[in-house]
């Protein structure tokens, strides 16, 4: 790749907005011809599960029941009581034609954005490769993310 | 601008301690010398909001009221039961001289820092640039963003 | 230090699962080679602090206990209900052979990541050097690590 371009987003919430900011820069990025990656870490996976109930011990099981994951039972970081906050926030959304998460996820896919899943949380959080949707590239670990970034113009955490 | 040099601070947090740390680092970039710009996204419009209520569809006007915007009503991340946060924070941030948020909003501008509010947050969130204090920049999307990001060596998500 | 190598980590957050993020990329960076260094800010300062209660006045005191400091006291920014949150997270990092946080950092510190605190930070909430582990660098400003910074590949804000 062409050195000092390309963006590096490294996505460990699992907040819709952040989401959303998150595929929305990747997307401007990969538009804009930067080669783009997203490394997804801990709750940043719910983006890319399929949304199936996941775990092998009892605690697993729990976790991934108090937080399943699937791109479209991400709720805001803000106003969730009662699960409004993502009612409001997609209602707002569809109002304004913003294009929902699922929808975010596919443009970064068919613009080229790289999606890789973090080796250690998926360990952490007993989540398998089959529980990930099929466009995730290899599973991987900060020193390949970390080598990509280095040919990248913007490294962002979010 | 001089390439490779400049900082980008993207602030989607509307979190008082979190607008503080963005404020204070423009105001470092920009005093070594540096060109920088922060973009206003999602919550983060609060910190360059006048104050008045937003919104023009009902749930607009709801999440105004809910999230009213506003430099001098945000509250920090951490501790804001009862608003006893927001004081205890605001009360030592006193106590220590450290100046409040309105004083950092203004040296950052004196300091030529350029503010940039987030369109497609604006849409969503139906906020209209009249909205918004009078110091701020041409409202503008992720493209301008990055394209000016690409000239700086810092990009923070905050 | 060599030109446009090396990674700046601010953390400002004191939720477990983003100190533990932060911990694992600065390992990561340092073990590649890099200059690494980390500036605690804010909440990320109970990282690096003894875990002793602090403040000088009333507020500074009342702050420390309803947040106090040391880095096996960090719970997850996730359910953290009744501390369940902090129990089930170390147990399943445990049960899966993921480092506890204070190993991560003594990794860190072997590996020569520098650890700042934040001046305001410290002044602001009454923490003192004294209250902070012994393998802290000096204390510093925002102009000092922008000036690290400037000779880096990557600056994360988490």
């Amino acid at each position: 790749m062409e050195s000092n371009n390309g963006t590096t987003i490294i996505l460990m919430s699992g907040d819709m907005d952040k989401v959303m900011a998150a595929f929305n820069i990747a997307i401007g990025a990969a538009a804009a011809g930067k080669e783009t990656a997203m490394f997804f870490t801990f709750w940043g996976l719910k983006a890319i599960q399929k949304g199936n109930y996941t775990g092998r011990s009892f605690l697993g099981k729990m976790m991934s029941i108090v937080n399943r994951g699937g791109i479209n039972r991400i709720g805001p970081s803000q106003f969730n009581f009662w699960g409004l906050g993502r009612w409001m926030f997609k209602q707002m959304m569809k109002n304004h034609k913003a294009p929902p998460l699922e929808e975010l996820r596919k443009a970064a896919i068919d613009l080229g954005v790289k999606l890789w899943p973090c080796q250690m949380s998926m360990e952490i959080m007993e989540i398998k490769k089959e529980d990930l949707i099929d466009e995730v590239g290899e599973v991987c670990g900060v020193a390949a993310m970390l080598e990509f970034s280095d040919h990248c113009k913007q490294t962002l955490f979010i």
